[in-house]
């Protein structure tokens, strides 16, 4: 099984893209509802229920396990990876940074998300690693995730907040934009409109399935699919199935 | 000890009104920052955790207790005057309730706050029990908790944000407009200038220092005053320091 984990149901954007690329992989879902945002807490709560999630998967016999939240990718993979050497743990910021050093041409890259992610350098310091000498931007968006969670997606409001936001990074003339956090790939559209047409806007997920397909092998059956949150709302069950394009059943778990 | 809690910062603005109505009240402070917010949490949720504060609070040695947070005081108030009858609980529903029935003179009024406090449909029932023939229209307003958290409080994507959310209050001509969550007050200018100046705009926090006055016999030494939270972020300390007009020290304390 494979077990992915989020604040909330952001992560299920990343969801889709593994089922674009493997149909069938059986999955385990957590929305961490009853605590979200990851996106401005501190490094050792994120960890601390980060290390109870992996726990909750491990118990539903998950040998893999997606970080589909870039918080959590950002202040916690590390330390997860070590203190569970037995499981493949795989996260969004990796798969974000390599697929954004693929995609520039011109070396000048911009990067957007919460503030945790942001202030933490993380995306800096991963493309540093695989390519110094890209330019890397970024900027801090803390109000796109509440704006997707009022599902505003499509306002004038949120293109007006989105070209605040987004100012800096079109004045440094970047080619590729990075979503560093699961919720903006629903903001996309927006998101390009204000970047215009010379910007490729890439989603920090997309990758992360491409990876997963090389080391998995996709099993004959159709999965029998589990998802799980630690606080139900009709409010996520609404956004589940629009990000997912289908109802799906929900159960909640308290950790 | 008069113990106020919040799911954050916002029950501050409650803390300053009753410091401007009693200074020496001596206090102690718990924002829940570890796992706000509470307005789009389930009732079992905001139980579970209001009850941990409470036990908190009690452990220092706190007699009276006050629920700074409307949507735990919309969806735990009784349940835990219930579970705790040794305890003196206020709340600012309660005490919003009583303020704008107080003020209004067209008996037609305005209440906005989270989507957990709208949906409950608390204000509607308080309000009925004083004056059945007052006309309440609510709006939940989910941007503003997040915008005031940006510090965007003099932003025109806010004024317009605003006046998306009031449109329907000010069609139907309310006089008296309640800010149903303490995160609000941050915004009364904002929500002041888009009302008009023939609403009047009431904190729900307010009347609660007057009625704790009336209880409370003031000491006759400075307090002691202790602020703590569940998770301690560089933001949570700027916005404190902006909302009580001081530094203070904040402790970190899990619960």
């Amino acid at each position: 099984m494979i077990g992915i984990f989020d604040s909330g149901v952001g992560g299920l954007t990343v969801v889709k893209e593994i089922k674009k690329a493997m149909p069938k992989a059986p999955i385990v879902y957590f929305g961490d509802t009853a605590r979200l945002p990851y996106g401005n807490k501190s490094q050792e709560t994120i960890r601390k229920y980060s290390s109870e999630i992996v726990d909750f998967l491990k118990s539903k016999n998950c040998q893999t396990i997606i970080i589909a939240c870039n918080s959590a990718s950002a202040l916690a993979a590390d330390f997860l990876r070590e203190k569970y050497p037995e499981l493949n743990i795989y996260d969004v910021v990796s798969s974000g940074a390599q697929a954004v050093t693929e995609a520039t041409k011109t070396r000048r890259i911009g990067v957007i998300g919460t503030a945790a992610t942001i202030n933490s350098g993380v995306y800096k310091k991963k493309i540093a690693e695989i390519d110094p000498k890209i330019e890397v931007h970024v900027q801090a968006c803390p109000l796109f995730v509440p704006l997707v969670e009022e599902n505003w997606i499509r306002r004038p409001e949120t293109k007006k907040i989105a070209r605040a936001y987004l100012r800096g990074l079109k004045l440094k003339k970047v080619d590729t934009l990075l979503l560093g956090c699961t919720h903006y790939p629903l903001l996309e559209k927006v998101i390009s409109e204000v970047m215009g047409k010379r910007t490729k806007v890439i989603a920090s997920g997309e990758k992360l399935a491409e990876f997963l397909k090389k080391t998995h092998l996709e099993t004959k059956f159709p999965s029998n699919d589990e998802y799980f949150v630690s606080d139900l709302t009709p409010h996520f069950e609404k956004l589940a199935g629009k990000i997912l394009g289908k109802d799906i059943k929900i159960r909640k778990v308290m950790l």
